[in-house]
């Protein structure tokens, strides 16, 4: 499967109540428009990523593409949690390397600050198997992640202060990050004296409330190389449901549906060490426990290693893989439906090197990787991208 | 773009509070699977078509493929309003011809009598634009397209018998149907009599509300001819999207997405006189008006004209081109995400020449078409099926 992203663009994530959703959509499609140099009348397709229940909005895509200037090209909204950027892109780049379209444009937008904290929070608490689960347990979703977490330092020891240094590193890169929702350093005792979410996750574990957009334009492999010089391909994705119900889980020390995922997108890259193969890496640090769960799911570290990453300060540019170097979810900020398409702004940019300053990565294999999860694990799209163009 | 369908599969459409939505889709599911003689292990993708907002279950996609048995299998929710079901075909079918899966499932489901016929008309009416037109001015849906119906009747002439006609015909062929919601013949006189919901439509001329699934197996050239010796070929599909502000329609005559998809499908598969190129159509009668539109949306009659095909009958099986002869979403129903996969499911089993009795259409030209609309007009797709392999 061939298809490239030639353009990208994205809002400042943050709160934004002054931007109805087709205004931050559309913000990010010209952005990407013009980054592409490619005009609206080429796209010829659209997957629109969006998770909705804040507003009335009932169909929101047609209203998005209108106010875009998209009407009449057809595509659909396309829904996987909080992965659903990564869905959207993976939609695009099926549309491209299918023979269907030439040009498909994947974006994600949501406004989540239109309802309350207290709304928001009761929304997101029914990600997980609401049926059975929610109304008997009475978890929120910062709750789902506590269980990992507590979990997890029983099992291996690890610590709060282990889990708060992954909120530190990113905040440090946010902090450079323009684009990101928070772009202040913290310390380590700003984490472990913020006030308890769910034990042992306190509020600079939790990723924020989010309103924004993100947008990628992908190109087939006959018209991508005409269009740019620095085509950035789209060279695997590996995606994977899992189950929604906790108690079917098997353990609470990794997300199954993200293990899956990344076996199936190193098959097809070809990747078998993954921390030689790539130059760095976004992944989807909702809470900062489902970071130091990425590097293991992802091979990074052994199992029960993870979080001796974040204590040794490896994912750090610099360090063993750079990883979250936009500032993560944490920091840059997590307005679901446009979280992967943000990933995927910040991975074509680095592996561009366009990116101002201390927060560029060294770019010498030339590829990156992106870890997207939907839910507590319902969901999971791994995407390489690379600068060389796929073989097979 | 080759992509065929090897199975298919629904579940008895009508108010159905006894199944759960994941079992419905798993019943779905299930049929699919059987038709197509392959293992659930065999799917390699999934797009499920949900519009959602009847329950609490704010991720319903991993938890329908976990009853199902399809975890960890890697997709996606599609949403494009009524028109989900072909979304996910869509999907699917872009699946497979990009070559990333040889086999991809499609399945929709809705249920909608979750919530009160009240609650499901409020729910609906956002259908519009609701940020511009809603709360101005608080049109139901059947009123959307009464405006059509008006619009038509007052430009054209046509009576509300002409409309009445349609929903005898489609109760008709519905009273054969053993999937149908209503399995009784109505007369002309039941239709004029029936209460006004939103004038001209009375209560015959709308579609019902709905519970129930359905499902189709999608493979690639490569396998499909290995599965089954009735592969069949989704030729070409077609589609848009449409302004959702009423004040922004150039006019309330026709369905401008409809048309744009009609003629790109067309395109496509190299129709240039539908009547003479398909064997029958299922078009998207979520009201008696839409069904007319759709016969000139689609090429069937010229502007102003569809209505006399109605009146002369000329749409039954032994007419010009019999339409709906699975009862249309009228007799069959319309559980919304899941009523673009119904009409696949009786298309595909037509074209096998599998229908008992009377409701089977004679099959010469081994074509068929669906038209399936999101919305006012918000999403159109138009899909051709095929017997014969497409050569492109």
């Amino acid at each position: 499967m061939k298809a490239a992203i030639i353009g990208v663009g994205m809002t400042k994530f943050g709160r934004d109540l002054e931007h109805q959703l087709p205004e931050l959509a559309a913000q990010a499609v010209n952005l990407a428009l013009d980054d592409a140099g490619v005009d609206r009348k080429d796209i010829q397709y659209v997957a629109f990523a969006n998770v909705g229940g804040w507003s009335a909005e009932f169909f929101p895509m047609p209203i998005v593409c209108e106010y875009a200037g998209l009407t009449p090209i057809g595509g659909m909204r396309v829904e996987a949690a909080c992965a659903s950027g990564s869905a959207a892109l993976n939609a695009a780049c099926m549309a491209v390397a299918s023979g269907a379209v030439d040009i498909a444009l994947a974006v994600g937008a949501e406004r989540m600050n239109e309802l309350s904290t207290p709304q928001v929070v009761e929304l997101l608490g029914r990600g997980g198997n609401f049926f059975w689960e929610f109304e008997s347990f009475g978890l929120t979703f910062p709750a789902y992640y506590a269980l990992y977490a507590t979990a997890y330092m029983q099992e291996y020891g690890a610590s709060e202060e282990d889990l708060a240094k992954i909120a530190v590193k990113n905040h440090y890169y946010g902090s450079m990050n323009p684009k990101a929702q928070f772009q202040k350093k913290i310390t380590l005792e700003d984490v472990m004296k913020s006030r308890y979410i769910a034990w042992p996750l306190k509020l600079y574990d939790c990723s924020p409330i989010t309103d924004g957009a993100a947008a990628a334009i992908v190109a087939s492999e006959k018209v991508a190389s005409k269009l740019t010089d620095t085509p950035i391909w789209v060279k695997a994705q590996g995606l994977a449901t899992g189950t929604a119900n906790l108690t079917m889980r098997e353990d609470l020390l990794s997300i199954r549906s993200a293990v899956e995922a990344a076996k199936e997108a190193y098959k097809i890259a070809g990747i078998e060490e993954p921390v030689k193969s790539l130059d760095f890496a976004l992944v989807h640090d909702c809470f900062t426990i489902a970071e130091i769960l990425a590097y293991e799911d992802l091979g990074f570290a052994k199992r029960g290693e993870g979080y001796l990453l974040a204590r040794e300060e490896q994912t750090y540019i610099g360090g063993l893989i750079p990883v979250n170097i936009d500032g993560g979810l944490k920091s840059k900020g997590h307005p679901i439906g446009a979280s992967g398409l943000g990933m995927v702004h910040e991975a074509v940019k680095q592996l561009r090197q366009e990116i101002d300053g201390n927060r560029q990565a060294p770019i010498r294999k030339g590829q990156a990787l992106i870890h997207n999860v939907g839910g507590t694990g319902h969901f999971a799209y791994v995407t390489i991208l690379s600068l060389e163009k796929p073989r097979a």
